[in-house]
């Protein structure tokens, strides 16, 4: 059901994204997942690159910000087999690559919070740290990493 | 008792600030709750802005992380009622917005610390990262997390 | 077992690191342990310090990284008093002070995964989030925090 509301918004769920090292993308401890921080990638290929406010637009980085999100949601799934376990999204922390003199990290990010109520409605709401960085890793435009709850 | 004790050490406990954008500021799993980031506003106003070694000295930045500290107990209250309700303070993490060359985060991140300790004792006691960032959302001087067990 | 372990790999366990400031370095909450941010001292004495990418190479942010790691672990022990009793490795964050450019942040936070999965093996596997930041506490090169879950 959560799938078909992620196609019927109009969105693709990603492959899992490998992760760019040794580390595994999603854990699964009791009824939680914690992912690892995810970029804007699709088939391990990087579709937002550099910084907001300076080569990358506050609204590609709300796009930048979807991205990462469906990535998220992707290696959930990898993990729990079916988003429809999900009771509720607990935590998103969003690290936006940002141009000095940058500071609309919260609409960058709710690009991010903004799919979840979609898709999930109130499961989705969830609390949210969104922080400006100097850099990123392969220079992504942000790295988003979520934590859920399972039914 | 623990809203009579910050009282006492003459602080205020603010309004729950409104998220900036579409998200909750705070949500409660099982026994834990953790915050959004929460700014150093008061009513909705950006009580210290800028960044900490250029236009924000150490000392207001420690005044600053009091306020964000303060909002994040101001959202947990809001969450579970009571503040007597909190069994430990579990973990704080504080963004700090710092001006290329400022390496004083801890203490800083000391105004948020020195308070929970004042304000819970033992029950204050926490794990802290504190990290420098290049920008924050509306410049603000710092944001910070936290996350706490309830009885 | 573990602690011969690192010993065989040629690893030295520092003593735990006391935190900069009005905090603890880790704490345990049910079956979980936090760890605060820890930089790659030793005795108190800062081993990497510096911008990786500028001052500090991609191979000295990897044993900065080790350093980190066994100083997490270092805490770890202090709380649950023997290694061993780590089920898994859960989540490990790291802060890389980076200098303008530098985008190569999983590699240097692979010394601390690749370490951990010598280490723990299976129970090593974690989720991470590797991100650059533009100043850390006394100008350390990296600041690295971790979440473990006990038998």
């Amino acid at each position: 059901m959560i799938e078909a509301k992620i196609k019927e918004l109009g969105y693709i769920l990603p492959e899992p994204a490998k992760p760019l090292a040794a580390y595994i993308p999603a854990i699964k401890i009791d009824k939680m997942i914690y992912t690892a921080g995810q970029l804007p990638s699709v088939n391990g290929q990087l579709k937002y690159k550099g910084k907001v406010g300076y080569n990358v637009s506050e609204e590609e980085g709300q796009k930048a910000a979807e991205l990462s999100v469906l990535n998220c949601l992707s290696v959930i799934k990898s993990v729990c087999g079916d988003l429809d376990q999900i009771e509720q999204v607990i935590k998103v922390t969003v690290f936006v690559n940002s141009s000095d003199g940058f500071t609309n990290q919260p609409k960058v990010a709710n690009g991010a919070s903004e799919l979840l109520l979609k898709i999930f409605g109130n499961a989705g709401k969830h609390v949210r740290s969104a922080v400006g960085v100097n850099e990123l890793p392969i220079d992504a435009a942000l790295e988003i990493e979520m934590v859920v709850k399972l039914k």
